[in-house]
């Protein structure tokens, strides 16, 4: 893709109106718009990080044996009114009327709506357990929507939603959950903790939420440094090796400021492992039992006596990664971003010096391009005719991981390779193509 | 996938609420759920369906060139009021009161939004063309929603809009998308015809409709048969070629109902090549000039004189076509539904007959299918117990266009393989992995 042909609004200067690291690269970078008060339009560069995540974010719950459906975005109010959530959700909610004058909603949230769709369904405890998941478009019509897409009013998520026979099998449920964010959070190259967690709204006594450490985090955390050790890359879908898992995670006191207490943390954690930052929830997991499926009816047949199912459900804000990875990867003080790999809108960005009236060195810029393009490579090419030293300042912001830049000195078999953060080197060209596939 | 485990809700009779062949079928294939009136949750089956359509959909707008961005689902009726439709738009569009009472709306669709996000961000003629799409969910409040996801209130489409500096590089825009289209839809086995329409709410004055044939579409068509016959294989994306091909459909006397003239078409088609029918119309393509730039103020600099842009949309109904494909493919007087094997499900159907004590020919089945799996082919295994020829009339309303069927008789060197609608053969698992690659 041409830089000259693509969609990418860059703006000179940081917009004043936002305050956080991730709002200002979003914009400046032309990554979103806004459209009114906490509603954003994605552009191409925003739009293909998002697509990148939500990608992996699938694959993930596939792993695990969850099913992908898709519900729709605007509810009816009757099923909010067999839970008794209608009223409890305030004006968060939003409310909406259509032309026959029925109550409709945009749903913040659907344990209502799956639990409707599984009551309706599954008649027998032999077809359990069901775990169902979509990516969808939810409204939480917030007071006061600030800091770009990480505190917005239409947000993306994946909302995932388990059933189960009995408490042992839906924490075997909640476990492969628990697995299944942690592979998903590693692919983004972020280290997310499993924290125990208040459950508001959603109801419940067992919840984690998974935390990445950024400075500018909204959560307050106090954990035990060791547990960044925890491994989980032995462990499998059974439930021995998933209680193991968390068993391993809960050994270390890991809280956020809501449930925090100095004494515990004092008694609980020695000096030197203690941890005091700031995070940003990037997903959340719950387990309510019967919470709903009392209220709603939803049982299932087990050996002639009817059984409510047991729920939980399972959130991770696919739209919000993308400002928690800013967060998380940009350096603003050096206004330098670099994106994992595995969500790059490209694999690697060429910057050609170009002078008015010497297209030498894009003619370069394509033939390499193509080279890349037949590897099955995503390549961006400056073909602006700005100065050098301003589209590399452009594009240490737009944050592809890898530059190759063509200059003066140009020459095929010492072609000039950055990876951002670390020094230039000068290598062929098959010598690029391994380290970009390495890295994929 | 096991069927046992897979969420797909199968009903016994075709549900009485179903007036057409794709809403019956979709319902009792378990596609689709209804939530409220004409709004549906997509399960399992109904899913797989529409991804692989949307994924089609998106392959070909990007091949000519195309954008992908994502604009929101609630918009503000400022822009609306600025283009003057706020009023004219009638009941059909959701009006909502945030909780700060600003008028917003669910959008039916996005020239005003888009034209918004233009004008903020290019400047100067030399950015053009622009060409962009997202494929987004929408919504209409139809006064009667029926007939399923073919006349729903929340839906599902792919829009693309086109800015140009002049007639001339507009029609070139248009082109593209035509081109597309045909492509699009050649890619899911329909044959697509493009028909003069009438532009409706959207406004201008060229506009065509893509109509595929069936017996229960919606829209009379009138049409000269030697349409069938234009060749588009050989269209290259450039002004001419495109130019001859939109000139090779025209040369035909093709319209709906609302366009018909008797007197013309028994004038412009001989008897014998006239063909009168019936149709689905699965995308609509419109060129409107300045119609939305002017009132909006979208303009760019040209030369030192300000332009306005001239605009194209380009629809898609990808829920729509889910249902679509079902009125052209599904003949329901033998109950036999094939996909084409571009948008089925699965690739593949295992059925094996089991009897409650010998799981024998299942562990048949499970190896076959580890075989498939290996080769990159999504399976469907029918592990219950139901007789084989209840699980064969099943899969026949499913539609996965292949089926393995393991009975008494097998063997390994003559697996019985059927493509619906044709006669079962039996060969070996290297003749069905040749066959199945053939049709990929």
């Amino acid at each position: 893709m041409y830089f000259s042909k693509s969609f990418i609004p860059i703006l000179k200067n940081n917009p004043t109106e936002a305050k956080i690291k991730s709002h200002q690269l979003m914009l400046r970078t032309g990554m979103i718009k806004q459209s009114s008060a906490g509603i954003y339009s994605w552009l191409p560069m925003g739009f293909k990080v998002m697509k990148k995540i939500e990608q992996i974010v699938r694959e993930e719950q596939n792993r695990v044996g969850v099913q992908e459906i898709l519900m729709p975005t605007i509810q009816s109010s009757e099923i909010w009114k067999e839970s008794g959530r209608y009223d409890d959700y305030g004006e968060e909610m939003l409310r909406i009327k259509d032309r026959q004058n029925r109550e409709m909603l945009y749903g913040p949230t659907n344990e209502e709506l799956i639990t409707e769709i599984f009551r309706s369904s599954v008649k027998s405890y032999k077809s359990l357990p069901q775990l169902l998941y979509h990516i969808q478009w939810k409204f939480r019509d917030e007071l006061r929507p600030r800091f770009g897409i990480m505190r917005c009013r239409e947000f993306y998520m994946k909302d995932a939603y388990s059933f189960d026979i009995s408490d042992d099998e839906a924490f075997y449920s909640y476990n492969k959950f628990f697995l299944a964010y942690l592979n998903t959070f590693k692919r983004m190259n972020l280290s997310a903790i499993p924290m125990a967690a208040d459950t508001g709204p959603i109801g419940g006594n067992l919840s984690h939420e998974f935390i990445i450490l950024a400075d500018t985090g909204e959560s307050k955390i106090y954990t035990d440094k060791r547990i960044f050790d925890v491994d989980s890359s032995k462990t499998t879908i059974d439930k021995n090796s998933l209680n193991k898992l968390r068993g391993d995670f809960e050994k270390y006191y890991s809280v956020t400021d809501e449930k925090f207490k100095k004494d515990d943390f004092e008694k609980n954690v020695l000096k030197e492992n203690r941890l005091q930052t700031k995070g940003i929830e990037v997903g959340h997991i719950f387990y309510f039992g019967d919470k709903y499926s009392k209220p709603m009816n939803a049982s299932v047949d087990y050996n002639g006596k009817k059984e409510f199912v047991k729920m939980g459900s399972y959130g991770i804000g696919v739209s919000r990664l993308v400002g928690a990875i800013i967060e998380a990867k940009y350096d603003d003080k050096n206004e330098v971003m670099k994106w994992p790999t595995s969500v790059s809108p490209y694999d690697c960005a060429i910057i050609p010096n170009i002078n008015k009236n010497d297209k030498t060195n894009l003619e370069r810029a394509v033939n390499i391009s193509k080279t890349l393009i037949k590897n099955n490579f995503e390549v961006l090419i400056d073909d602006t005719e700005e100065n050098l030293s301003s589209k590399i300042k452009k594009f240490n912001l737009l944050g592809i991981p890898y530059q190759i830049i063509i200059g003066k000195s140009f020459s095929e078999q010492k072609i000039e390779f950055k990876e951002i953060h670390k020094d230039t080197i000068f290598i062929s060209i098959e010598e690029i193509i391994k380290i970009l596939k390495n890295k994929k």
